[in-house]
């Protein structure tokens, strides 16, 4: 039999958890505006015998906290056994109260902290299964069954820089105009061939001209529209109805569960979600009340690449539609997204990414594995994630953390130095 | 990176298809009775790079022949490509029409073909990931949550002896006497901790007494029945009440999810199904009419080992028990289902086997890895299953195959031998 390791262990030796800081421009949302800088947390998991892994997740404070407390119970696991990883994280955080550390500045807070905390450990797990075994992460997930992942060219409401601060290469995006011309310049840069806004900035009246706009400007991208719950379920069904074939589907138009099946039920387009079924346990609720047609997967929230799958079969099983999530993110969640995403059969809609607002200087991996073309990436095909940590990098961005002096993700409070009366409690409108 | 092998595919050369028989005592059920041998098909899949791996099927004539037309797809495909396997098995079975080779005498027709015929092809594929790592199958599903697996002593209603046959040793079980009896045999040789009546051969009052005579035969043994849907609604409800805190779940009283909801709502245990829930396609109908609490999974009709573990994540988001079906099947079939009960940790059942009904002498595998202690199976930790292929054993079988002429299992026909105006057809209370 060749080819065959010694049935030996890779046990967990050693975790390093590098919280790291990259700029990241005036993206507006409903609860306020992009920082200077995101954060993220950079995990590498290395064995005793000699393997490393990269996972990749939020960089609050509270959330470094829990890696940390995590971290400490892992040594000695095979990076096989990740039911035992999952298990011992349960254990560290029995007594956590679960509040803060969520990774998106207050706009989805459902999420569960013992998924968010296992999430970078599993990629690095599987990493490691995969340069164990000479092959790539998509195969430990019963292989690829697409070359290529298509993601969307996801469209920011802007300033045109950050106060105090020169404008950015992008300028201001504040009307339909501004926002098809940031389209123009994505899509030109990246090929992408599907659209999403980020909405619950504006009047809804003005972002339905700006989906206008879009879509006689771009005529043959599949649109969407996400104002992360900004608007009441009477306005969402209004919304609705006016977008009514010219959206693929309606994102959190609303809060909630039952918000969210009351517009469903009056709207003609699926509704998707990524904040209101952002845990296993709401998918029941929300399956009983046809309440989303379509969840946002994301890894870093559902648990890991396995649990995501999960996710995916159930979708399959309850006829729900499969798209992806993406908050601010480094080369490793997007490796991570791209094996994911080319394995999961029912995904087939383009996924989100924030990637085109980072600055390509701006990194952890090693560059060149991750080149769009055509709006999509090949999926990576060397052994584990395909990336490979560059650690001057990584001093380098940790350094800038440490100097930026942000450690929580504050998007209102950014945005209330400006509007120092801005209340981002939906519903908005 | 020490113990890493080069990235090379490990790619199907050839699969061998072969259909074995073995003996079967004359177990009774609502459809008949077991004929004098068991069927199953034994797949053998080997790589251009010289690992062999196993998978364990239904033997029946049909499902042979989709098993032959699958496996011709399926060369040069690699072995973690398990997707790409099921879409070749698709394209296969495309014009199919799906009639035949379900493996169970006409109990369960309701599973997917492209599922059955996934299934060996799947578990052979693992077996291969196992043997190329040094790894038990165990690990490729995320570790084993626990080092042994329980499996419950599966009582059957039999005649003593095949028609025109000596008795054989277990002789008869016709009454609540001998089938305490039998119980005790089985829990004596095996240490069983929990005790499953296959039922619906006779009248519900006299399934009622033998339950009962077990009860206080096994105080502590939790008790479980299944008429595989012989009950009308009526009936089933009745027993229901009349086992109330006597039996741990109730299983396919009677049939078609609209009479399991039925049947639900009015008794006070769980109702558990593999007969009205047998694809993924039914969950949902199942779900929204809360017709069963418990699904017994069976790796060989949901499609393999990690569609089982959809199945599992399914189950644990619903709210829905999980415990595992079981056929007449061989040591390759055991293993497999010992590593996804280990690795499965909802899974919290005693799983069914009719492994004490088979000759210890009959089997395809090597004897020694299999062995019960404490009515628990310890999960295998060699490479793969962690079972060898007896190539003597299986040229055996194979003969007994072609000289015994069984080509389908057609429990309704032999039992017919005898009562020649048998009429299986449900409800028969």
């Amino acid at each position: 039999m060749p080819d065959t390791p010694t049935n030996e262990p890779h046990r967990i030796r050693d975790i390093r958890i590098t919280p790291v800081a990259f700029r990241d421009p005036p993206l507006l949302n409903t609860v306020g505006v992009h920082e200077p800088f995101a954060l993220r947390a950079i995990v590498e998991v290395t064995t005793d015998s000699g393997v490393y892994g990269l996972g990749e997740s939020y960089g609050d404070a509270a959330h470094l906290d829990r890696l940390r407390a995590a971290a400490a119970r892992l040594t000695g696991v095979d990076v096989w056994h990740v039911q035992e990883i999952a298990r011992r994280i349960r254990d560290a955080l029995a007594a956590d109260a679960g509040s803060g550390g969520h990774g998106m500045s207050g706009m989805v807070t459902g999420t569960r902290t013992a998924d968010r905390v296992l999430s970078p450990f599993e990629v690095a797990c599987l990493d490691i299964q995969g340069k164990v075994l000479g092959r790539p992460v998509s195969d430990l997930l019963g292989g690829a069954v697409r070359d290529r992942v298509a993601y969307s060219a996801y469209l920011f409401y802007k300033w045109a820089g950050h106060p105090d601060a020169e404008p950015d290469s992008w300028g201001a995006a504040l009307d339909p105009d501004q926002l098809v011309a940031q389209a123009r310049r994505m899509i030109d840069d990246y090929g992408f061939t599907a659209i999403k806004l980020k909405g619950g900035v504006f009047p809804p009246d003005e972002e339905i001209a700006a989906v206008r706009a879009l879509r006689a400007a771009f005529p043959d991208h599949p649109l969407r529209i996400d104002p992360n719950g900004a608007w009441s379920v009477e306005t969402s069904i209004r919304v609705g109805r006016e977008l009514a074939g010219v959206i693929e589907y309606l994102e959190d138009p609303t809060t909630e569960i039952d918000g969210m099946a009351r517009v469903a039920r009056e709207v003609p387009m699926p509704l998707a979600t990524n904040m209101c079924v952002v845990a296993f346990d709401q998918v029941k609720p929300a399956v009983e009340q046809d309440a989303v047609q379509v969840i946002l997967s994301d890894h870093h929230f559902w648990g890991g690449l396995g649990r995501s799958r999960s996710l995916a079969a159930i979708c399959d099983t309850f006829g729900l539609g499969l798209s992806m999530h993406s908050n601010s993110h480094l080369g490793i969640s997007l490796a991570a997204m791209t094996h994911l995403a080319a394995a999961t059969p029912n995904l087939t809609y383009a996924c989100d990414t924030h990637w085109p607002w980072k600055d390509p200087e701006d990194d952890v991996v090693v560059p060149g594995t991750l080149v769009f073309e055509k709006g999509s990436l090949a999926v990576p095909t060397g052994p584990g994630l395909g990336v490979e940590l560059d650690r001057d990098a990584l001093a380098r961005m940790h350094e800038r953390y440490l100097a930026c002096g942000l450690r929580e993700r504050d998007d209102t409070g950014y945005y209330r130095r400006v509007h120092p009366g801005f209340d981002p409690t939906p519903p908005r409108w």
